[in-house]
């Protein structure tokens, strides 16, 4: 058994449901986690977990003196993240919150990075991530929308963000077939990320 | 400062040679460090240092009570990579080794990981790697050639490896100009894995 | 109305079937008929026409004073591409055979150009298309599969074939959510193309 | 010789200057026409023509009874763009107008095409294209920056443009090297089209 701490957990081990998306794929989420920049101990706030994945991941990262804080808007996502939390016997480490991004983030105190999945009030959640993150925190948006990432983009930079970063991310997977090798798309992901000044 | 346990180490923070390729950009080291399911104290070789990004991402991962065994044909990649070693404090777990990898794996025992970045003999090396593996050992292998993917897929598959799994990366990175953000492309890599049985 | 000459039918312009792959998308259809250089009078041979998308471009730039010589071992395909070659009026340019390429393609006389987007017998189409081909002519080969890839650019360069081209062509198509626009991968193409010397 | 009505004339058969980008390869060119669905005698727009490359490819499709009035503010790129038409023979249906696209745009009589490259004003563009296109014109943008894809794509929204589509195409081009073939990436374009109603 390779233990956990290290990015990369298989896709296939994830707990998933019908009715939500995810989780992030392999790839994208050690990208996502790398972006980050996370350490031991370090207090993180996921907005729109999902499915969990990069719950899990996250947690593996900041370890047992670390804490992770993830909200969806959605009942079934909320569930699913708790059910893989539990899976990878990280409870201790992780809370999960049903809610709406800017009602639930407003009571936090000051965190280490902010991941952000998805929200119906993307602008509103970026400023709340400047507001409650540390200096030299980091901020990690993920787009699948091509209006996200722009948007994302445009308030990271009108926040005073530095080391701005931007990388589209493109996956194509293989499926063994009869004749050999398909190469299976994913949709592309725009990662948008920088540090507090 | 985050510590250099997770992976994701910044490229820029990586000495780099006029003549020598690399490092592995950031996107494409965490991946390649994620398909290898490192763990604490495990033994990886790497086949092709080149300028040691995956040497040092690999050495963060196996920790102090691990060690990593870095080859490369090329003197100027192989002194590279000890200044890489060096400069992140990982002398203790890294050995650079310059010569033609059939040659100067032969002597190894027993690996956790075998990563090959690149080879002039890639089909002796897989078998080598094959050999040396542990069962359930880890064999990952970057392809930035058309033909070497086909050639490493098509070796791993007849050698047995299980779980075998092969993603193609295309990732364009973000560069700020006046207008707005210009996407630059990174030339796509193939990353073949698998598990030996 | 546009005038049909121009490669570049809308994708839901084309009869589809359920069993049938295709059409070929218009991005990959206009590439494609474009690396075959095709002009008015040509005899193009098309192999695994599918749905008939490529056919009906292929049709068009040849014009009426050229042919299209489409093959499948599918019925279905057959049936599909003839639907297809009728609702564009085609039918006095192609002539659509269902059979297996080697068969079916050893009667022929000397072609312009090639069109290879799927066989059994890749390496023996790759053959014949050589022999068939008038000097000039065009082999035009679309993988989907990371081997057919090197298998054909393998063998088109083994035979000769000059001027030589390799792309890969990945396609993200946007769809209208109501939150932005998704984009929605396709999977990527390989073309390899070649001018018989 | 292949007759050059078909889109595809090979990126190495147009003039190249130092200090204007382009052509735009193949590979879009075909792409961008097919978005435009040029018919014969058409009237097309081309704002931003740098090199020239989609004006040629323009004029072939529109033929001698088509015009074709291509704009870009910097001389070089005049010249350039004069020069590829002129290497193509296609004096007579193509003008080529140095300055900026709102002020040498606005006497432009009812246009079937306007194809956007580039240009400081594009909001602005996009607003004088919808007003001088026909009904069932085409609008076609080339976007290489993040927020000109979604500025485009807002304007034409905006606009009332109907069948509105967005693809982001991805290149990988193979070179021959000594061990095979290398894939060279191209920056990422997406080419956002639409239907004035």
């Amino acid at each position: 058994m390779w233990n956990y701490k290290t990015p990369g957990v298989p896709d296939e081990m994830f707990i998933q449901g019908d009715k939500v998306p995810g989780p992030t794929k392999e790839e994208i989420r050690v990208i996502t986690i790398s972006k980050s920049r996370l350490r031991e101990g370090a207090f993180v706030v996921e907005v729109g977990c999902g499915t969990g994945g990069l719950t899990v991941e996250a947690a593996f990262q900041v370890g047992p003196k670390g804490n992770v804080y993830a909200v969806d808007e959605d009942p079934a996502a909320v569930k699913l993240t708790k059910d893989n939390v539990e899976k990878f016997g990280l409870q201790k480490t992780v809370r999960v919150i049903q809610g709406a991004s800017p009602e639930v983030l407003s009571s936090l105190t000051a965190a280490d990075a902010f991941i952000i999945g998805g929200s119906h009030s993307l602008v509103e959640t970026i400023r709340i991530a400047h507001e409650k993150l540390k200096t030299n925190g980091r901020i990690v948006v993920n787009a699948i929308l091509l209006e996200t990432a722009t948007t994302a983009l445009e308030e990271i930079k009108k926040l005073g963000f530095k080391e701005v970063d931007v990388v589209e991310v493109f996956v194509a997977k293989g499926k063994a077939v009869k004749s050999g090798t398909m190469m299976l798309a994913r949709n592309p992901i725009t990662i948008i990320s920088g540090t507090k000044e």
